[in-house]
């Protein structure tokens, strides 16, 4: 039995309030919002992202920080990326030495290029901080649907704590020392949904979106190794398995998007359309950003970057994709002769 | 412009002479039936599995193999994988030394543990034999859709040579050294996308499936790696990549016999139903001898298997897969502390 709290009452917030709360954990769900807490408090239920599932009655609600934070063995950050800096400011005087955070959210942060883990740790500066990511819709994980993800941590310790925190019959959890890996692949993936939409929206195949996708993961891998990842990684459930569930979701804002975008229409005129908040075409700027900081070769990361912020066209994006001088799959393998 | 000749009139086969016949090559289709090469002749065209895709004028159809193997710059091997060595064993006395041959067939010789590659290159000892592979579904490549493959060879140049020969506008080719790691991504994916469709009969959700996808690649690549293969392939259009398009394909077949064992279904009840050979019941066979004999951890594939053969039902295999021990991500990443 642990003392866990999650800060951020979304959507996945909430379904690990219920996962948690379901594992037999002393668990109290944050949210900065008052109205939302009420309502939570009222329905036990996020009638509208969860409907139907209810919340353990086990679980507290709450808005004050101070006692969320204080005398917790596990404190669970479910902050939208633009607030994550902002709340973390917030539950430092909160936080004590050594604390075991984790974040569950995924972002770059425009103006610094830091990752969430970044922000946590340097806003939070003497707590341990992980990373939770993997293929993890909030509403199955709330409904008990069998979900995998992988936790990443600096020590075995504490990967092993968070583990065993969140470890249920239906929610298998894998561990990794590979944060920076973890954290890229979750934040970066939204701009390659983004170009498999796309691909979708121009009318071509699941050739041509599956290379999308793979030569997609191969750019963020160069990236993701060029800033200390792993490769396995990549390869792994915040990797590819993240990137499986969100190119092939009809639920994903970010290929609805770019499969807009494929029909013709601009960025502002799919974004209207979609009525949301497209996470991948921030994360395209700051992606390409990041290329350019790394030094690293990303071409569908560049023509998302012109085909969103230049005007250039769809399909001559992929032309231009299609027609890039002969390459070998991954440079690093060497000839047997 | 080169002398090419494709073995195996299937729709795989017909898709490589249309596209190497549209990129100005001399093209010479063969096969081993001559109902088919009629068929051909008359119709120039694959009207039960190509409907509506016309053969260049250019490509020869034959049933006559001395002429089709002699004096060729390159032999594409596009033939079922039962029928590779009594090919090649016919093929060889009309193979010139270091012949440049190619395979683009899937699956492991079950009573050998042989991939395609090995069997070409025991049967056609001199030849120089490479292997294409990736997310290329026949009908797209047919018709022009976008696509991309990967060539895997011994030499840079071989490999260099076939990615010449193929690459166009609309198929582009990368190179690797990594044959072994090519031929068995190929090869063992359809267990994995059989597993996927138990998953989706047995009404779980996209992180599920998302999952047995991602950890399905670990399995193929700790067995892939102990057979001497690189992590970067797995990761890649041939690993990866194929997985993509098999895994969320309606007309796969794999994914859908394994749906029906996800309703309730048994093996042969299912292929009864589906009406065509599944390729990853073999391979399932095939991929456990082969973990049995390289000492490789492959718990979907045995899982699979039990399924498969020995009544297990599908439930409790993934109850079984849930709850395994408490594992890392990739064992062979170190921690920091």
């Amino acid at each position: 039995m642990a003392k866990v709290s999650i800060l951020g009452a979304g959507a996945w917030g909430t379904a690990i309030a219920i996962l948690l709360g379901n594992n037999g954990h002393e668990v109290t769900l944050w949210s900065a919002l008052p109205a939302e807490v009420e309502l939570l408090k009222n329905d036990r239920e996020l009638k509208d992202k969860l409907p139907g599932v209810k919340l353990p009655d086990s679980v507290i609600i709450s808005d004050d920080l101070e006692s969320s934070c204080k005398d917790k063995d596990l404190i669970v950050f479910a902050v939208a990326s633009p607030y994550v800096r902002k709340t973390a400011k917030m539950a430092r005087p909160f936080i004590r030495e050594n604390q075991i955070v984790v974040n569950v959210g995924k972002g770059i942060e425009e103006s610094t290029l830091d990752t969430l883990t970044d922000i946590l740790k340097e806003e939070l500066n003497n707590a341990d901080v992980a990373v939770m990511s993997g293929p993890s819709h909030a509403e199955e994980v709330s409904r008990g649907i069998p979900t995998t993800c992988v936790v990443g941590a600096d020590s075995k310790a504490t990967a092993y704590f968070i583990q065993d925190v969140f470890m249920s019959e239906r929610f298998r959890v894998y561990t990794s020392p590979d944060v920076i890996g973890i954290e890229l692949g979750g934040s970066i993936k939204n701009v390659i949904a983004l170009a498999a939409g796309v691909a979708d929206g121009l009318g071509f195949g699941d050739n041509t979106k599956a290379a999308l996708m793979t030569r997609g993961i191969a750019e963020i891998s160069r990236l993701g190794i060029a800033m200390g990842g792993k490769i396995e990684t990549f390869a792994g459930l915040s990797g590819v398995g993240d990137l499986f569930v969100t190119c092939t979701s009809k639920h994903s804002r970010n290929r609805n998007a770019g499969y807009l975008i494929g029909k013709g229409y601009t960025m502002d005129e799919a974004m209207a359309e979609v009525k949301q908040v497209v996470e991948g075409v921030y994360s395209a700027k700051a992606a390409l950003a990041l290329a350019k900081k790394y030094n690293v070769e990303m071409p569908i990361v560049e023509q998302i970057n012109l085909v969103l912020f230049e005007n250039k066209s769809a399909e001559e994006a992929v032309a231009d994709l299609l027609l890039r001088d002969k390459r070998r799959e991954y440079s690093e393998l060497k000839w047997n002769k």
